[in-house]
């Protein structure tokens, strides 16, 4: 509980109507889309302002209260979650598009706008914004910020970190800094625009962005490739990208989740291959269809059965959605789910592949793997029962197994989702000691008093991953 | 100098062929492309490996001695000036392209390989290296990588930041660490990648880096439009973007620039027009048609006197090397030539522009302006003596002025050369006190004796900007 003196400051900064401390609301904010991670904070508190904020923060470092920023909670990584309590601080009175600036092309925006209303605002103005993560029906774009979100469309366009230009951000101490601006170049000083993007929230509060946005592609084309081996599928993403073919979506699923998919989205996906790639090609309509007859010969010539091309936008944008919402299917399969997220050089994906399969079968666990293939981005996702712990066991030590592998083969333990508390354990294989040593500097350097998010990013024990997902 | 049991470590380490410390080398690394920063050094050390750097930095921390990794010392912002003596730290010994990987689109290369090199060693593989600074010729990636430079083709690609997947550092304790990787997507931590790009030498030694490669564009067309008005030749520029076209290049050169280029180059530029704007598209042949026309329509729209494209490869290549020439053949004349770094949201660069012009009136100086318009980064340049005490006072004024106006259009005080000691008295104007406080964290958690290149980007005082070049 919060000392009530603290309490009642909490409501002068904020009003009593956006300060929650009931059991109720405590609960929803206990968790995010990492279920076994649930801790109750102490309060739940939603500032209009960055000012605001600034107070809040203020007084946060004073008591020595944990803050944990937080937008839908979509992240899967256990990176909201309240562990050692404090207050959630929600963005939801923060939710106006700044401005949609069309000669320098950008938008500023407040963190809470929803990623995909931000998406749709600018594309009224024949704008781009390419950031895409799954969960965009759903996130915030301060979220995603505070995650360096990645998602389909990643191989040709980048991630979050790529469209952020410009920051404010009030610090743990209160200060309010504002990093880059509607600027193409900018080198006053340290990179501090990239360092909060993907920070976790431990760094500070973002209260405003602004983004790059691109020219919309004049027309976009979807290949679907069938393939009766997981490695032929594999080496085609290679293939294609050696072609000097940089898709703006290659995605992979293997059998065991087109068939889930399939059972969840009903569109006539194929569910008797051993895997598909989803690939898609934007540009100018000359570009594209160049690009997309190359892309069918690669697919055949590396022992694709099928090859197809969406006959419709209505038909391709069937086949996206049902992508994005491969673990909403899957978690639909067994009582848990375990979504991964282990990443390597694009090259590797082949190896990474065999090798996921090879650790499923050596623990005897099931394991359907899909992902941002072009990316080298692997979800291995493991359907399995949190009650089984003889099993749960085996699924740990698969798990650490992959992890092992992925950082082996050159890749990192984890593309897209973040460290959160989740893979706190396992940062030392991809950074080491002195790697995380670094980082803590940083953290320090801003928050001495750790109260920015505690417990995200650096592990305190070697407490290993818990599960995703869970009926 | 150095103590003798230092000296003699120092040479156990890197061999004695490796170790210079005699007046004549002393004073060859007592400056950079900045003279009036010049300062003697105590040693020139040349490692040749990753090893050799972690004993060289140990050492150096434990004696509290300086340390100043150097390139080729290109840069224009005393970036790599030993100003409290010390140790240069050369990549001479590093030069070696380590991978071109062509399945994942990467290279990995020492950092004292020459910039220009890296570029056509990939280019013989249809590869591209977009970041192109003007001193490519002789600059080293790794230089390029410690100040982030831009280039040319910055609009259309981005800067070095943009192209940086994956780093070795030495950090100042000794201890060496690995960022990134070959990989598309990586949120294991703290982007510690960005943030040692353009730390200017103040967080550690960048011993290898894997870079991002394009495929290479497979043509391009160049464009040079006249003009009688500065502003016009500035408003096209906005309105070729905001007619969602991004050129790969967007150049803007004043009268004067034109006229000194010419002399130098003697390429037969038009000098009796107020401006010219050299604009690049690369792609594929028919968008690279489409979106030429389009620009050569817009700049007429906007008052271009004449708009012709270049014939051919050789012209087009002829005109990119007289802009990169803009800096040498203005540096002829007059003794004293201050090239600045001011940057704009792109929609600002005609205000910036007459703001330059009106300052430069106010202060009876004489300025003129070129610059990669497209980015909003422009460097106006002032032609001067350095004898002349009260016009240095005029300029010093003015720049000052152009500064406070660059950062009021929500522009930077460096959007491509670095702060180096030049710029650290004004790094307040943009990042407020707040904001250097943050950065100063950093530094101090990382270095904390501060021996990495000391009196860069911090202001000890308020020590005013010095004349980049002097005949």
């Amino acid at each position: 509980m919060l000392p009530i003196e603290l309490k009642e400051k909490l409501i002068a900064i904020v009003g009593k109507e956006n300060y929650q401390d009931s059991n109720a609301s405590k609960l929803v904010y206990s968790f995010d889309a990492t279920p076994q991670f649930q801790s109750m904070p102490d309060a739940i508190v939603s500032p209009g302002n960055t000012s605001e904020i600034s107070q809040i923060l203020k007084l946060c470092n004073q008591y020595r209260i944990p803050i944990v920023p937080r937008g839908s909670g979509t992240n899967l990584s256990a990176g909201t979650t309240p562990l050692e309590g404090g207050i959630v601080l929600l963005f939801k009175r923060l939710i106006n598009i700044l401005e949609i600036d069309e000669e320098n092309l950008t938008i500023t925006t407040q963190p809470g706008v929803n990623t995909q209303h931000l998406i749709e605002a600018v594309q009224e103005k024949g704008l781009f914004y390419p950031p895409d993560p799954s969960s965009m029906k759903i996130s915030q774009i301060g979220g995603n910020i505070n995650e360096n979100s990645g998602g389909l469309r990643g191989l040709k366009y980048g991630v979050t970190r790529d469209y952020v230009l410009g920051l404010e951000v009030v610090l743990p101490n209160g200060d309010i800094i504002r990093t880059g601006g509607k600027l193409a170049k900018d080198v006053a000083g340290y990179d501090l625009t990239r360092l909060f993007v993907g920070s976790e929230g431990t760094l500070g509060v973002i209260t405003e962005a602004t983004l790059k946005l691109l020219p919309m592609p004049e027309t976009k084309k979807t290949i679907l490739a069938l393939y009766e081996d997981l490695d032929a599928a594999a080496k085609t993403v290679s293939a294609i990208i050696s072609n000097r073919i940089i898709p703006a979506t290659l995605e992979f699923l293997d059998q065991p989740t087109l068939q889930v998919v399939e059972d969840f989205s009903k569109i006539g996906l194929p569910t008797h291959v051993q895997a598909v790639l989803l690939i898609e090609q934007d540009g100018d309509p000359q570009s594209v269809e160049r690009d997309i007859g190359k892309i069918a010969e690669i697919c055949k010539e590396n022992h694709a059965v099928e090859v197809s091309v969406a006959g419709s936008e209505i038909e391709a944008e069937a086949l996206r959605t049902a992508r994005r919402s491969a673990l909403s299917a899957l978690a639909r399969l067994k009582p848990t789910t375990i979504l991964e997220d282990a990443t390597v050089p694009r090259s590797e994906v082949a190896n990474m592949v065999k090798a996921i399969n090879r650790i499923a079968q050596k623990y005897d666990i099931s394991i359907c793997t899909f992902g941002h293939a072009g990316d080298g981005n692997l979800h291995p996702t493991c359907m399995t029962d949190a009650r089984d712990e003889e099993e749960m066991k085996r699924v740990e030590k698969a798990l650490q197994e992959i992890f092992e592998h992925a950082v082996a083969l050159g890749g990192t333990i984890t593309g897209e989702h973040g460290v959160g508390a989740m893979k706190a354990p396992y940062l030392h294989l991809k950074l080491g000691e002195a790697g995380i040593d670094a980082m803590r500097g940083i953290k320090q350097a801003f928050d001495p008093n750790n109260i920015m998010n505690p417990g995200k990013i650096f592990a305190k024990s070697d407490r290993k991953r818990i599960v995703v997902s869970q009926r």
